[in-house]
């Protein structure tokens, strides 16, 4: 399941609670696009904004709606107490994977974090993602790190949040990591502007978030890297560069794609928990109208 | 409240729960030395990583064992929904203030950050003190923003994350910021290193990690300021140098406050939540040997 697209969808929510309804539909349309494997609670899933009791929820409706199709679900929390407790929930839930991120108050230290990551993977009977996020977490993997981490039991996967914007230096980069880490362990690419280049580069996997909302869209950059085809994957993805452009502008993903699902009316809104807000105004407008250019709406 | 010496406690945990007694003597020990207020479940209280009935039970714990000194509680978390059942939970347990950071996950934009402080004084009953501290919550305050924020109802103080080394620089900047809020709400200092020059600059108040733990050593550098002896001030700070030195190079001050702690016998080992872990080996036993020197044991 750690190869091809993976795709996170968003966990719509209010200040009331979760939308239990539109969730199970986002993760419907994931199912019936055939990706991959589904990401839920990533952070595109806002997995650290909600109670565990919520997250056991939204990973008990992952499984369900996903059929066939497997489901990881992001365990991420500040203290490795929670971490164990949502692991335990998780595998509980079907999940087929988990994915981690050292998420951080205190400023964490490597030999923190591989503790926990340690601790983690002695309890685990599903495979684990390690899910690096400088962005969020605020804590920097070094490449010796994702050596140790990648030795340990259950471990599959590293998310990594990016690679160089040259193809020949992605290549090189893609290279050094895979010299450092066990073949059974894949390399995923994130930040969805340097999907196309990390797969081009050798990364097995695309965790995607447009993949979470445009499933055929990530599918088609996706399968043509798979079929050999690294210029049109590359055409793929320069189309979608304004796109890429309007994560820049507003803080990262997370807050267009869930403007773009409300305006498909996929999600209500608001879809994200305050303080967060979705893009308002005239962000809000211009989004609209690139959907329609881009043909995504 | 917002003026002299607020001491931060440790609230001592470990992976079954917090130590109840442990706390309720540090906040005597607090209370004891006649500390101008107590500031629980601040970043040293690891309010991060509790939970809400945790949380709710220190604040109690706080109140119950400070007597007539006024305990100040955290109620920072990372969405609003959370912020304003803790702020109810605080004022449920007598606390005479509430402290609230803009703790992130996803970076936050100003205009989110100005909107949760909104919401939060809206419901507010009891006075609020701003808490900017950059290296936590990874939001940087504009000093404008500073402004705008100090004007809602109900704030009263802004704790600032430090001051310019230089006395006559941060003079200046203490002056500017001062220009940018209203008369009734304090300037309060924080980042231990920083606290005389900065009470010697014109903070009102002192955000004390090692006043949490050392309260009469953190009350003789306020004292001396409050007194006009600007130069005691600069003496006694320069004097624990060497702590300062620790703070940096240990990513800040909790690790080495934890273990001092630890080795004070004031709390059992380990104190902080997992992945965070005290000092130890050969920083815990220079720890050891720089508060028997600076006759902080």
């Amino acid at each position: 399941m750690f190869s091809g697209l993976s795709a996170f969808p968003l966990t719509p929510m209010n200040e009331s609670g979760i939308d239990e309804a539109a969730f199970a539909r986002l993760v419907e349309r994931l199912a019936d696009a055939s990706v991959d494997s589904i990401g839920a609670l990533g952070s595109t899933g806002s997995y650290a904004y909600l109670t565990r009791a919520e997250r056991a929820r939204v990973a008990q409706l992952a499984v369900k709606h996903a059929g066939s199709v497997p489901v990881m679900v992001g365990i991420g929390a500040l203290r490795t107490r929670d971490v164990l407790a949502l692991a335990e929930d998780a595998q509980k839930a079907g999940a087929s994977a988990v994915l981690l991120a050292p998420m951080s108050y205190q400023k964490l230290s490597t030999d923190e974090v591989f503790d926990l990551y340690e601790t983690v993977t002695r309890y685990l009977s599903v495979p684990l993602c390690v899910y690096d996020n400088p962005g969020t977490t605020h804590f920097e993997f070094s490449e010796e790190l994702y050596g140790r981490i990648a030795q340990l039991p259950n471990v599959r996967s590293i998310k990594i949040p990016g690679v160089p914007a040259d193809p020949e230096t992605a290549k090189a980069h893609v290279e050094r990591l895979r010299a450092l880490i066990p073949p059974h362990v894949t390399l995923g690419v994130s930040g969805d502007a340097f999907a196309a280049t990390g797969l081009n580069a050798g990364c097995e996997t695309w965790y995607s978030v447009i993949g979470g909302l445009f499933p055929k869209t990530a599918l088609a950059i996706t399968r043509a890297v798979q079929a050999g085809d690294t210029q049109e994957a590359t055409r793929l993805s320069q189309r979608l560069q304004p796109l890429w452009a309007l994560f820049g502008q507003h803080g990262g993903s997370l807050r267009v794609v869930a403007a773009a699902a409300e305006l498909q009316g996929l999600v209500e809104h608001p879809s994200l928990p305050l303080p967060l807000k979705a893009l308002e105004g005239a962000s809000r407008k211009q989004l609209a109208v690139l959907l329609d250019e881009l043909e995504l709406a």
